[in-house]
This record gives structure tokens, sequence and C-alpha cells, in this order.
């Protein structure tokens, strides 16, 4: 069996199990390197009361904590699921070389998920989404990014 | 002074905080309730090592912690800047009633930040993207929704 088969079967698996256990949504995530799982990943949104803890989110800490790094240099990460705008944002900060999915968002819309919504208020401007944004004091922040500039040995990422 | 002036100051002033002692990026947010800061957050990126540890993310999850939900009804959100997509996907999970923010996704990303290039990249097809995305298994992700659909008392969110 292809290693990409194998991986996604596993993550599918994961997948499974949640919908028995009900920790929250089915789906499941790995994080792979040189062949090797370092990280693994379901969802506990509902179990943890965690609006955050999707099974890519949960993974890539996992990863990250295993490398003692922030970024998944040369990581694949293998998801059930096509990632949700959170998770793929998540996976664009931690930098992995590959992302592989099984099920769309339109397969997860029709399961009830909001992945697809999500997708399209993101792509709107602040003004015509369905949570207002207000902005204020843009300045007051805009000092603090000024003195950020100036620091020397700041912490890059 | 204007209650959000008031909260913004303070998401501001975490931001600063976070410049000193070099957790992560300079960025601070709160989680409000009825006129309460119910979860603070700062960058803890580096700190932790955890690319997902944005400011608005942890303020989120302890929110959702002392709330004892994974919604964030009637909240708003103060963040010293506005949420990168992984953040804003966040908040659409969590939906609170309004954001607050002070610097834009282009003053951050004059600061060195990637939050414009996400956004960018979130809007492309997943072919046309700088980290691959290949879609293998469909089929047998699909079956486990059709499994999670026809599920009783399953955990909806």
């Amino acid at each position: 069996m292809q290693e990409k088969i194998k991986f996604m079967k596993a993550a599918i698996e994961l997948a499974k199990e949640n919908l028995k256990s009900k920790n929250g949504g089915p789906f499941g995530a790995l994080v792979v390197k040189n062949g090797k799982i370092i990280g693994k990943g379901i969802n506990q949104v509902v179990s943890h009361n965690d609006p955050t803890a999707h099974a890519e989110i949960i993974a890539i800490r996992e990863a990250c904590k295993y490398l003692e790094d922030y970024q998944l240099d040369d990581c694949e990460i293998y998801t059930s699921c096509e990632p949700c705008p959170m998770c793929l944002g998540a996976i664009y900060w931690a930098r992995p070389k590959k992302i592989y999915f099984a099920a769309s968002r339109n397969d997860a819309e029709s399961a009830g998920f909001d992945d697809s919504h999500i997708y399209r208020e993101i792509e709107l401007p602040n003004g015509k989404r369905k949570i207002p944004a207000e902005q204020i004091l843009e300045q007051e922040a805009i000092d603090v990014f000024t003195n950020w500039k100036k620091l020397i040995d700041k912490p890059e990422y």
C-alpha cells in the first residue's frame, strides 16, 4: 500500500473512533515526518469545551511539542476532511510541506458543519460579515508594532 | 471612558507586555461578557513552541473554560490586531457577538507578520496555493459522515 494511502486510512480511522466516543465531530488528523507519525488529533470541541480543538490543531500542537519547534519543516499533514479556515490558517503558520485531505468542505457542509460558510465569510470585507468587526485605537496598536520593529533579538516566526 | 476603549486599551497593554517578555509576537486579546473580562490571551508561539498559540485562540479557550461551554454567546472579543484567518476561523466557531480590533492585517504585514499573505492564500483554490493539498480517499471519509448523520444524540456544534 502506498504510504499516503496508509496514513490517510489511519486519519480516517481516528475520525471513525471519534464517531463512537462522541468527543466532538467525526474528524481525525496526523502529522507525519520522514514516514513517522509525530502528532495525532481528533476533534474534541464538545468533550473539552474548546471550539479550537479541531483534529488538525491538536495534531499540529502535538507534533510541535515533539519537535520542540513551532515549525513543521518537511512534515505532511493528513486530515480526514479538508481543513476549515481556522485549521488551514494554523497549517500556514506551522508551514508543513504538504496537506493530504479526504472529504471536502462541501462534504462537511452536507454533514452539517460550518466549514464552507466560514470560508465564504472570511473572503468578505469586515463590514459585510455576519459577526460584525469594529476597528478602534489603530494608532496605539501601530505604535506597539513600531516598537517591535526596533527590537533587537526578537522572536521572529 | 467608553467601555470599548477601556477594554481595547487593556488588550493593547497585553501586547505591550508581550513585547517586553518576548513570548511571541506583540499581540494581546480579551473576551468580555456583560462588561467582565472572562478570557485573556497573549501570543505564546515562540515560548510554547505552538504555532496556534495566538492571543485570540488563548483568550477564547480560557473564556470557554470559564463558561464551561464551547460557544461564546453574547461575548465580545477585543484584539490588538485584526484576527488572522486562523483566529477569525476560531471566532466563527466560537460565535461571539462582536469583534473589536485595533491594528489592521496590513499594519501586521508592515511589522513582518504573515496575516495578509495567509488571507490571500486562503482565497485561492487548493491547487494554486503555496502549500500543496492533495485529495485522496474521499469516499471513505464521506462514509464516516454518512454514519455521523445517522447518529442519534450526537454532539452538534
